[in-house]
């Protein structure tokens, strides 16, 4: 399992690479919510998202010869723009493999950052077939979104920053869909102060992480109808058993919770954030007995948002 | 006239009521104008634009016995939504005259700080002849939202935080609609450094300031039909002099240059800003020979966009 060592390592490795970025505060918000809300702006991170973080710190450690064979991904979209960032800093070139629903923004994203699209359908499996064709083909080098060490690391080093600039928090809400942003929040914040605690936000649409850590097994999602396309996707075997070690509890949030907080944000803050990182709002709103009074961090994962498909 | 010394007391009176906003950047915009872009984030603001600083300094300025008297002003939204907090702030009451195209989310602002709205067609004239017959039947207390000294002197508070942010500027690009703002930022700018450019940005749709400037005396407008709908006023008399003392230019700016700007913040930088605001870029990206290896200054006024009217 990762440790906040190698959390500590990766952000040594990525920090000249990538914005620290701000923390943003609400009056308005913190009124609403009871709480003190610390909103850690991924948004106005490179690429546009906090997964600049564990691509960077996993395209750092290739060799030249991996570097040099190509590398490919599946993502929805921000990974696929991060790593194609950090591969292109680099001189390589990066396939990703991305659903054909995938909001015009994140695909143009991809391509400003040097990455080529392969079209895939939207479930997990074609994704995951799509993939290793273009492996089998062209021997790139996998870098997955969220089921690798590197990746967790990286991302961890997001909440490493919330804590180190908000040392008084007495929690963090996450988004969760594959695990790696989570998972590397729990081993970063955890890491650094055992009494906090940490709570992850997840679709009712696509809500495999609530149901794994019910069971004690990986589910997975027959549907996956949610507005966020950045919690889509299936939850991983390296983040699920941080996750079941560490997680204080996955909230559940419906589409119209999602809808409501990301339009309360836009609002109130005049930040454009993902539905994806709205839906850490919802979860506080929807449990307030949760979080009432308490200093309250929230990771505002990504702000690319198809303008012209506004849920509202 | 107006003096820097006034706008030094007006800082010192509104500091403690206002947010010193944060000044952003963009690489991708520095690299698409070839210019050095310095956002100064009104929208971040109270009220959620710059209006709370001139509203603030002449409110804190009045008499208890005319706060009791009530406070009336006419007002596209974000004038009547600051003076509204100044005067509830006071223990007062304020009417606010408002068009009846104004956005919900301005009507929205007014309500919720305190302020009750009188309706008026969207002709300057009829929110005149609104405002003196409520000012004849209460007796309230007008605070014009830009035709008044200390309006503008609160106003030129903005520029001063961004050239004591920013002390490198060569120029600074303000809206310009009534004059307050770009009367203010004339003032502070051209006080704090004599050599600093400035420009008025205004729509081309509503362009009686740029046409005063040209004939030397006050134009009217005889249509507004500009998305601009903080950039729909009359240029007004006390701000009018001062602008054709200090001002460099006035960059006239089109509906889809306007709105093409304002969707580039968007995507870009994930802040919401009004068509108001992003005129600014508007004029520089439409100009590249004016800025081009310049650092420039752009006041971003505010963010207060009905999110369900977008117009893209």
């Amino acid at each position: 399992m990762v440790t906040l060592k190698e959390i500590e390592s990766a952000h040594n490795r990525i920090r000249h690479l990538i914005h620290r970025t701000p923390i943003l505060t609400n009056q308005s918000l913190n009124e609403l919510s009871g709480a003190k809300l610390y909103f850690k702006c991924e948004n106005f991170q490179k690429v546009g998202a906090f997964k600049i973080r564990g691509a960077t710190n996993t395209v750092e450690q290739l060799t030249q010869a991996e570097i040099e064979k190509g590398v490919a991904t599946t993502s929805s979209g921000n990974h696929g723009a991060a790593l194609s960032m950090a591969v292109t800093r680099r001189g390589g070139k990066t396939k990703v493999v991305m659903p054909n629903n995938t909001p015009k923004i994140k695909i143009n994203n991809v391509e400003r950052n040097g990455g080529i699209v392969v079209w895939c359908e939207p479930e997990q499996s074609s994704r995951e077939s799509v993939l290793a064709d273009l492996v089998e083909q062209t021997g790139a080098i996998v870098v997955h979104p969220y089921n690798d060490e590197r990746i967790v690391a990286g991302q961890g080093t997001c909440a490493k920053e919330l804590m180190e600039d908000e040392p008084n928090l007495n929690m963090i809400v996450s988004p969760v869909s594959g695990g790696g942003l989570l998972g590397g929040t729990l081993l970063a914040a955890k890491g650094i102060n055992h009494n906090i605690i940490v709570y992850g936000a997840e679709p009712s649409e696509a809500d495999d992480a609530y149901r794994s850590l019910k069971s004690g097994k990986i589910e997975t999602n027959i549907s996956t109808h949610t507005i966020c396309d950045g919690l889509r996707a299936q939850l991983g075997t390296v983040p699920f058993p941080i996750i079941q070690k560490y997680v204080d509890g996955i909230i559940t949030v419906t589409e119209s919770e999602i809808i409501d907080a990301m339009r309360m944000i836009w609002e109130r803050m005049k930040i454009i954030v993902e539905p994806s990182s709205a839906i850490t709002l919802g979860a506080i709103l929807k449990s307030p007995s949760i979080f009432e009074g308490k200093r309250v961090g929230l990771i505002i994962s990504g702000g690319n948002v198809d303008l012209e498909n506004l849920p509202w």
